[in-house]
């Protein structure tokens, strides 16, 4: 593991150890108030045996964007590339080839003072773990469009990669589980008319052949593949919207037939198809698609990033 | 300090031990996904020595109501207090007498699975642990009417006492500190019309003789120091009433000389008068009151909390 320590105004020397735990104090700030970011990227291995990260920049810059918002000091952009690059370098035995095998990284930071003033912390631990990792969903899955709790506010901090974000769906998503489902899809706090995204993926809607899905703000993660997939549907031809969704707009084109599919965009699992979703106390069934979007753009996307496919984007990032 | 871990469905044996570090794997899961709830409460004590808790069921039914929104094991009442009253008895002589000393007590509980699934927990650290205060703010402070960021949502946590409630307050109110305030009164998500609270206090206006505070909400913590000021300003015969709070409203009654007090409730300050408060680029000062209701409020329930006074409503809890 890759760890870095804050203090008295600056990100001291980097270390790569071991994995292995560490003491702290029962004041820990991150305990008691939550001040934590943290990012998920993968690295993939082709035939060769190479070893690529995919779009790593972007996880850096958002952790730093998400490090803002909880008022943690930025970790340097070059500094954060290079741990990547040595620790996966270090681990890459561990990657083994083919689709869905990867090395699953996780880099995080944490408020370590100790005392349990109610303000930010002049200490902070960064530290980058990982673990090899098979696909993480399996085929599809059903998810319930949520209409009492909300995942964010307008003002706050749901765009940001925070822990607080998380802790916050357990137990809806819980209730989701009991009522028969896997996931939730959000929606806006003030009226839960709009749809906005689910606990760790984006959400994407083909109305015809047009996709459709929410635009970032102060509520919505900018993810990764969520980006990588609008790119992609360009290069296409296939028309890619980022408006907001009215849930009525979703509830009628079923009722139409052009809803053709859903499905949840995310590092974890790429592409998630969505088989059915529940509203209210009905539930509204997809059916597989001949032409479906979800399987043409996850071939695409895990084309580039498992070095099958030009990458005509230059998204790929050999690690040497 | 106290201790008693969850795992396999249940509490174990509860310990009280010396205060010290613990080793912690860099998987944990309060680390990533902020699973985690805390309560704020104090022990003081009287002129012969006595040492009092302040309504201590209240902290320990929020507690578990906190822990409920956030999927973790609620901690049984009846062990919960009698660590507490074990605890205080332990640590009581480190408490001065003479208002404003108190010990300051905070229990909290970590999610402390060792793996980065993001779901809830299956293992749970619950720990007590206290370090004796003298009175948190001296004085009045000057407030920021916040118009852009926001503490919580509809349907979202606010009314937990939950750590990443905490986290997203600190970037918003540095920025405040920065322009010369030290608190930010937190307004609706929606338009930020209404006033809600501060960071760790609830909040009163005082318009003519009669005090207004926010109902609780999703949004808003229920502070057990704004419902005493409630009761006892009923009992003093003073209109309280529990309504939403334009902003506007606050504005308008500045203008008109009918605004007599602004103060917030919690238990670290108990009550501190607001002097000033900063709404867009004005600031709007407040007069101090000959007749004030902050310090009436105060010297009634530190005179309860401290033994030297009646205690009509049965707060004070003896710790033997
Ligand atoms: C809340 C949330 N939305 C969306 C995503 C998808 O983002 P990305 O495609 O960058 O992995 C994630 C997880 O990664 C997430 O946690
Ligand atoms: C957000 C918030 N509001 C209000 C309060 C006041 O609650 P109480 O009076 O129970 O201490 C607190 C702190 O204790 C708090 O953290």
């Amino acid at each position: 593991m890759f760890i870095c320590q804050y203090s008295e105004g600056s990100w001291k020397l980097p270390k790569i150890t071991k994995y292995e735990p560490f003491e702290v104090d029962p004041s820990l700030r991150v305990f008691h108030y939550g001040q934590a970011v943290f990012e998920g990227m993968k690295a993939y291995k082709d035939e060769e045996g190479r070893t690529w990260m995919f779009r790593p920049m972007e996880n850096i810059k958002r952790f730093n964007i998400s490090s803002k918002r909880l008022d943690i000091p930025s970790f340097p952009e070059d500094v954060f590339l290079s741990a990547l690059e040595k620790l996966i370098a270090l681990e890459k035995d561990w990657i083994q080839k083919g689709e869905g095998n990867a090395l699953y990284i996780r880099p995080f930071v944490i408020a370590t003072d100790n005392n349990i003033m109610a303000n930010s912390s002049s200490a902070y631990k960064f530290m980058i773990i990982c673990s090899p990792v098979q696909s993480y969903y399996s085929g599809s899955i059903k998810v319930k469009i949520e209409q009492h709790y909300s995942r964010s506010a307008n003002g706050g901090y749901g765009y940001a990669k925070a822990s607080g974000n998380y802790a916050g769906q357990f137990y809806p998503t819980k209730i989701a589980i009991e009522e028969g489902f896997q996931q939730i899809i959000w929606t806006d706090s003030e009226q839960h008319e709009y749809l906005e995204e689910a606990g760790t993926m984006n959400i994407f809607f083909r109305i015809h052949n047009t996709l459709i899905t929410s635009p970032t703000s102060d509520r919505i993660l900018d993810g990764i593949t969520r980006n990588s997939i609008i790119a992609l549907a360009k290069q296409k031809g296939i028309k890619a919207e980022e408006r907001a969704i009215k849930l009525q707009e979703i509830l009628e084109a079923h009722h139409k037939g052009t809803l053709k599919e859903i499905f949840g965009t995310g590092t974890a699992a790429t592409i998630t198809p969505v088989s059915t979703f529940g509203y209210q106390s009905n539930t509204y069934d997809l059916q597989e698609q001949q032409d479906s979007y979800a399987n043409m753009f996850k071939q695409l996307i895990t084309d580039i990033q498992y070095n099958r496919a030009e990458d005509s984007f230059g998204w790929r990032y050999l690690v040497k």
